[in-house]
């Protein structure tokens, strides 16, 4: 693999190729990301929509990779940029706020999605992100279509692209098609604009093991972003029940749906209308969507299976299961560092195999 | 790579990493199937489901074989088995018909799709078609789910599976998940059954260029087959308007959706429920679905549309373009024979790039 020098630069501490965890919004806790990090990938906490708590769990982050033994430990000390990064979900959290925690905590990469309207909305995030931090946290930004890219990297200058296919879990473009055209379209489209040479694209939307992260490099990646893979991972924050759904549920393009009902079940409502998010298919989907039942009813039922604790999710449960079409490739729970290493070298071996 | 040694012995003219077209309906000609085979590739001859022209196809191949100063010339004089494939939409193809043009022309390959309830329907296809060519025809079986997957490997001992994902243009299941997560996860449960050994798996499904084809070698398979890239095609069997419409479209995943619609409009109306078929969007589509016209008057309008021949087609017209995701990759109509070339050589250029 030619080295993205951009990405390898920015984040030294990290292997070839760099796999990023997602922000999963509830899920990518302090610990994780710290997790991610330390085994040599680029671990990202959820800011989300509600950054009251993003101050703490940035400080939390630092105390956990202050007192540890390891490279980004180093790194840290000697440059002061936290060595994980934090996504927004941008429709909705607050730009004071994010502000005073990035300034006050520096990490290395903020990740941006879901402009209320246009990307014009992302304008003085990227401004003032990179003015409290001197440029040093590079400005990440999610995309899901050909036209998103284009225009976030013609007026954003965004330091990295996420490029996200319609295989990915949670929420992203309604309408979007899977990494393998899109990020080849996307990477032809910026070239033609000679934007390509400056701006990486991070693979993300059904990335679960090492293949899939070959296959992103083949298809025009510089580094993948892994979200469903890490739903099963010891330091995530993620009910027992959710876990256990995500080990269980296969053959990812059957079991998964793209849909809006999970968030209106759970009375999400702020989304902009063009995304939706693919979650394992329970008892909300099926009544909602097969059975016509309203989203009042239906918001009644969730309420009182969350009661069921974790016998609230699966098949025939209603706690809602966000996964992407790749969760009929997580089988075991393990340790974020475990997942990094397993899935780096299984790429490195699936390329060198592959040398026709 | 490590050369597959089934298709490799199977098909000894094709070059690495095996390319095939697909057998798309009223497009893929005899002219086109010898094209592909001509060229190192994989041809595939539209049988569909009125299969009344299929022994006059089959001869017309075999006349432009026999005429032509190639390796597969050589091939077919020979051993007698005309060097490019069959495909059949199941659902609708006569199978005594269909055997008597296979038996008389014996293709090297039939291409099996869309049984019209359950895998076991293709039982008598695969035990006459063995029967007629003495297994010298090979049984292709395409599937879009692992469930599909391994059904069809137990139940047929097929020689390939066509693995195809959601980013397909035309018909394919209407719930499945893209070839990121598709091939892997049939391949592990191919494995696990002690299957996969067996049974060769090629990839389809927003497959354009090179970067697609190693990403496909990557995730599992061991070949891959086009079609949308053969729509613009100088040896395609298609109208202009047509052509145009697929050079023209961009941003795959936006302007193209997957529908029923587009059967309904044409009163194609025999295909099993489980499947629904990608194309660009247009009238026929926004109409339907945006402002709830019916089919009837729908109809109606195709049909005038029709009149109209090439200017039919397009984002404001109503003919239909079946086209998978990757149609935004598609920018120039050449010969088949430098499509096979262009991306053979591409995705070699990509793997030997990409060592780590």
């Amino acid at each position: 693999m030619p080295p993205n020098s951009a990405l390898q630069l920015a984040y030294p501490w990290t292997r070839t190729p760099l796999v990023a965890s997602a922000p999963m919004l509830n899920i990518a806790s302090a610990a994780l990301a710290v997790a991610v990090s330390t085994a040599g990938g680029l671990g990202f906490l959820a800011g989300g929509f509600d950054v009251s708590t993003l101050g703490s769990n940035l400080e939390e982050a630092a105390q956990l990779i202050k007192k540890s033994d390891s490279t980004i430990q180093r790194r840290y000390a000697s440059t002061g940029i936290l060595p994980i990064g934090v996504g927004f979900l941008n429709w909705g959290a607050d730009l004071p706020k994010s502000i005073a925690a990035i300034k006050e905590h520096r990490p290395c990469a903020a990740w941006l999605f879901g402009p209320k309207t246009t990307p014009d909305d992302l304008h003085p995030w990227v401004e003032e992100v990179r003015a409290v931090t001197d440029r040093k946290t590079k400005i990440w930004v999610q995309v899901g279509s050909v036209a998103e890219a284009v225009a976030i990297a013609e007026a954003l200058d965004p330091d990295v692209l996420v490029v996200q296919g319609s295989d990915a879990g949670g929420h992203g473009l309604a309408r979007s098609a899977s990494i393998i055209t899109l990020v080849p379209e996307v990477q032809d489209a910026l070239a033609v604009r000679k934007l390509k040479q400056e701006i990486p694209l991070v693979a993300a939307g059904g990335i679960v093991d090492g293949r899939g992260v070959a296959a992103s490099l083949a298809l025009g990646a510089s580094g993948v972003a892994m979200g469903t893979r890490f739903l099963a991972c010891s330091e995530a924050q993620i009910a027992r029940g959710y876990q256990a759904e995500v080990l269980r549920a296969s053959d990812g393009g059957v079991c998964t749906v793209r849909s809006t009902v999970y968030d209106r079940v759970r009375g999400i409502l702020s989304w902009p209308g063009r995304y939706d998010g693919r979650g394992v298919i329970n008892k909300s989907y099926v009544d909602a969507v097969e059975g016509g039942m309203s989203d009042e009813e239906n918001r009644v039922l969730y309420q009182k299976e969350l009661k069921k604790g974790d016998s609230g999710w699966g098949p025939n449960a209603r706690l809602t299961t966000y996964a992407g079409t790749g969760v009929g490739l997580v089988r075991e729970a393990l340790p974020a560092a475990n997942i990094v290493a397993d899935v780096v070298e299984e790429a490195q071996n699936t390329l060198q195999h592959l040398r026709l």
